[in-house]
């Protein structure tokens, strides 16, 4: 028997290590989001779940409970873990584990925290764990950025950001990066002096000087009017009369709307007035999948509306467009004759890519806390 | 606005410093298991999916990948993510998360490859990492010697180990824990001379000296003959003609059987036979949500078949017993007059509640690598 080398280590990264290895620069994060496109349209991916697909398990809480200490459910609180192996130049595999707490507010803390692990995809061992706030925020804003650069009229001069919470506030500097003509920003919220609006005010004049025109206005119609690209993002209740809601009129004919949370949309405008562009189709059949219809009362994605639409014959899936069918060039990208909707739902397989991106470049610079596992294995 | 400390670190806990803070003291897991059963049995916990029981979200991988890279399905290849909330004096969240990988054999690690987080069950923010095998283990081996405590003879003096594989070296040392006259060791393995085979052999006569008679037989029949108590852990394939296989005539009356993996026991004698005691009936109604039936064929777990047999007429419910109301005195023990099946199918709450005794330990010892998040949120 000859001796192997059994040791093992993992490499922890902080959040300022993450910031230094590149994690919130968004034009690479976009590059990366658009190559795991291509992988989910040609399926060089799996997921949890019998179609492959899942965004994840979650453990939520019941309304009354009767145990002690046990949590009350509340808007958004659960916890969710989103497993995922990426192919490609990835070949990676991993999860995204989070817990979300509207209370969290009260603390200062952000409502979800979150962290990833990375595995070695052959032998399953786990190679690297970090906080999943940057990664999260950042893979979510360049999936709206990478719709920009696609989707959006190439000479685009102005966003409405419907919700100015953190989402957007990274799918902002992701349209920006993308769309670097843009000089007129629409704030949608609820009051001009609410403390979110202010600080994406604050945000866009301290980073963005070419941004000539900021208005706070207090409806979605009123925001989108004469936007080119708008980016939704704003957390609510469930129950379609909750969302944010559009009517197709509102919006300019090449219109780009990305829609990261829920969204009301008119069923007729979508049926024939617009472009419908998804991140994974698979992933919202997998949604839908424990469900009562209308699905869309119970999960307020815009892909969860396409899928009654579906099966109410509203739309057949030749009316639905992949959009790594559109990175790919299998798709058209822009139409100026029609508002384009871009359904983006949260894919595990974003955060496991994001996440392996800034693993290399740690291990390139030999940055983090590498921590043993074991010298060997107790159990064998 | 007073500032507020926005700090956040998390724990880590490498292998060798859990076995110090107890990870493998089998008495004290099987303690905390019981407690578990408690909590399962009265409500007390959340885990996935729409009954709250899911074991977890699977990846795995196709039997003839079309992508370069893409792992190839083989025996038991997959990556599982388990979490859980569990109430009692833990009210703690996590995850378990592993990959396996049957080659890793040849690299001289685990087959599985775990790694578990807990989290604030309030904030949802993560504060404690650490490598899952020995956790994972111990737990299992823990809830076979809680099923020992309560179900088993009270003077037994043999067991019979079906696979002498890591699980069952656990087991065996959680049942001499629970039931510490025994004498006589009967192992079943493919060969007398099989590498397990011998580890175990040397692991009794290292760990229990008082034990009088090891011998390894060939057979199941001959192992569990002579048997008060039988412990079944064996991998293998999907297909009840693959699994293990027991008569239940072959079987002392008040024997009793721990199955933590795939086994076949003739149905009649399941009928009328046996008595039918199971870790939570929840879980498997979750796992067999997706199957097509015959569940069994899909997965081994003696539950899975009493879900065919519930569905066949052959049981009722009121035939299944649940282990924690066994646990809370709701049920009786130990039956004489003829055998006891348990069913044990991994249940997220396990790891999290010794996950979490292991965690206290090391906060009261101040043992571990604590390590930053952040000193605020980037995102807010």
């Amino acid at each position: 028997m000859t001796m192997r080398d059994t040791s093992l280590q993992l490499r922890y990264l902080s959040e300022p290590e993450l910031i230094g290895l590149g994690a919130t620069d968004i034009s690479r994060c976009t590059d990366v989001m658009c190559e795991v496109f291509s992988l989910l349209a040609t399926g060089d991916y799996r997921m949890g779940g019998p179609n492959h697909s899942s965004h994840g398990i979650k453990v939520d809480f019941p309304l009354d409970p009767v145990f002690p200490g046990m949590p009350k459910h509340t808007s958004d609180r659960r916890f969710m873990a989103m497993p995922a192996y990426v192919g490609g130049k990835y070949r990676a595999t991993g999860l995204k584990w989070y817990g979300s707490n509207i209370e969290n507010a009260q603390r200062a803390l952000p409502r979800s925290m979150h962290l990833v692990v990375l595995n070695d995809t052959d032998t399953g061992a786990p190679i690297a764990v970090m906080p999943g706030n940057l990664i999260s925020a950042y893979r979510t804003g360049a999936v709206v950025g990478a719709g920009a650069r696609y989707l959006a009229r190439p000479d685009a001069d102005s966003v409405a950001v419907i919700g100015p919470g953190v989402i957007n506030q990274v799918a902002f500097r992701a349209i920006l990066a993308a769309r670097p003509g843009i000089t007129r920003v629409f704030i949608a919220a609820r009051s001009a002096a609410s403390e979110n609006a202010q600080k994406f005010v604050q945000m866009i004049r301290s980073e963005y000087p070419q941004v000539e025109q900021i208005e706070v206005v207090d409806s979605i119609r009123s925001a989108v009017a004469a936007a080119d690209i708008v980016t939704v993002a704003a957390t609510g209740l469930a129950g379609a009369e909750n969302y944010p809601t559009f009517e197709g009129s509102w919006l300019r004919p090449g219109a780009y709307v990305a829609a990261t949370s829920n969204i009301e949309v008119d069923t007729a405008f979508l049926r024939t007035g617009s472009r419908n562009v998804v991140d994974h189709t698979p992933l919202y059949e997998a949604y839908v999948a424990n469900f009562t219809r209308p699905y869309h009362e119970r999960l307020g994605a815009l892909g969860v509306k396409y899928q009654d639409m579906l099966l109410d014959g509203e739309l057949t899936s030749a009316d639905i467009v992949e959009f790594g069918d559109v990175v790919d060039g299998r798709a058209p990208g822009y139409d100026s004759t029609r508002p384009s909707f871009f359904s983006i739902g949260g894919i595990p397989a974003e955060d496991v890519a994001w996440a392996t991106e800034l693993l290399w470049e740690a291990e390139r610079r030999g940055v983090g806390t590498v921590l043993p596992i074991w010298d060997q294995p107790t159990l064998l």
